[in-house]
């Protein structure tokens, strides 16, 4: 009996590629599997399961539980940078663009909650390899703000006592920690948050000058957070 | 044969409760694991295996895995309940506590860098009764950071337009957020760093008037973040 005989419903069939739309459903219950339990701890038979395919059938997509990983977060990273490119072509002043910069972040963070808390926690995880490939990618938020502040100070409007690689690290990170506690079914919009940020962020950095062009402090944080 | 021949070693020996020095390193070794595999992914084996002895010698200890998370997570959160009410009972102006709370925090994270980064990580790890229990051991960061805000807004030296809730959670967040990349053989010392935090965050809801009285948002950041 030739291997063809044992499996007549291939016969004659031309072999597809994996459904772009299933695999898309696949990995976004892989990401919810990997946010409940870690990605360490999850197995490809507990994605299989939040599925309800076999565990066989996951192979037909992918070749480890690593491909799902890499598939989310470079996915996720390759939106943010599409995003944030919009904010950094744009022809603004410092302030304005810091203000911009930060409402961009907030508003993907809510919108890709699931992706991006998995990118910041998980992404150790990924080969060698696959975060070099990943980094290479594109600016990340931490040189993209910094160019920002960099060019804020030569303009006069971020304080020069600032280090701005600095700045951006501790910037980037109270960001980023919103992933933390932020629902969408609170008690504000993402919107609102974003506001908020940009009051306290602007704040944080703006010179002398500035608050003193914004009519001061309070005004600054004011007229930034409902930009 | 009966089994008091068969362990003559022990025969006539007190029993004694386990070594709280020794178990001060497995606690430590514990926590190590944990932080580089996460916890999900730790077995008692793994445990065992960087302490370097029997698994079952373990159980002299504790009873199961969550036990070291539990042991671990307590401990730094008494410890950082203990700091933080140095700060909290001191007499002082809103501004200079907001200022001590941070520079404490920093401190404390940097100090207790392992456990810390466990703690921000893993808690939802712990059973209820157990998060319960801790949560009812004293108040947060963000509740002691809402008082201080709260007051420095009757006092008027913090802007009213702020949320001190939402304020409180957003700094936290931004403190906690050292954890990710702070390392103690860096370019900065934990209180540089914590200068750099004091400067951005005592900006970023100082009112109109304590601005004026320190003579600029620049005075002010430079000011508080060498107290």
């Amino acid at each position: 009996m030739s291997k063809t005989d044992a499996e007549p419903a291939k016969r004659g069939r031309p072999r597809r590629g994996p459904d772009p739309e299933r695999f898309a459903e696949i990995v976004e219950a892989a990401a919810e599997v990997i946010l409940d339990k870690g990605y360490s701890a999850t197995s490809i038979q507990d994605i299989a399961d939040r599925v309800g395919i076999l565990k066989g059938s996951l192979y037909h997509y992918v070749r480890s539980k690593e491909d799902f990983l890499y598939k989310i977060i470079k996915d996720v990273y390759d939106e943010a940078i599409a995003d944030m490119r919009v904010v950094t072509d744009a022809e603004q002043a410092p302030l304005e663009k810091l203000a911009a910069f930060v409402r961009t972040h907030v508003l993907f963070a809510a919108d890709h909650l699931v992706p991006y808390t998995i990118q910041l926690r998980e992404f150790d995880r990924l080969s060698e390899e696959r975060r070099a490939e990943i980094r290479e990618g594109g600016e990340t938020y931490v040189v993209v703000l910094q160019g920002i502040l960099e060019e804020g100070q030569r303009q006069g409007v971020i304080d020069k006592a600032i280090d701005p690689r600095l700045a951006s690290i501790v910037i980037t990170g109270e960001l980023n920690s919103m992933t933390r506690w932020y629902r969408p079914d609170g008690p504000r919009t993402a919107e609102q948050l974003a506001d908020v940020y940009i009051g306290m962020i602007v704040s944080s950095v703006a010179s002398e000058s500035a608050v003193a062009s914004a009519g001061g402090i309070e005004a600054l944080r004011a007229a930034f957070s409902r930009g």
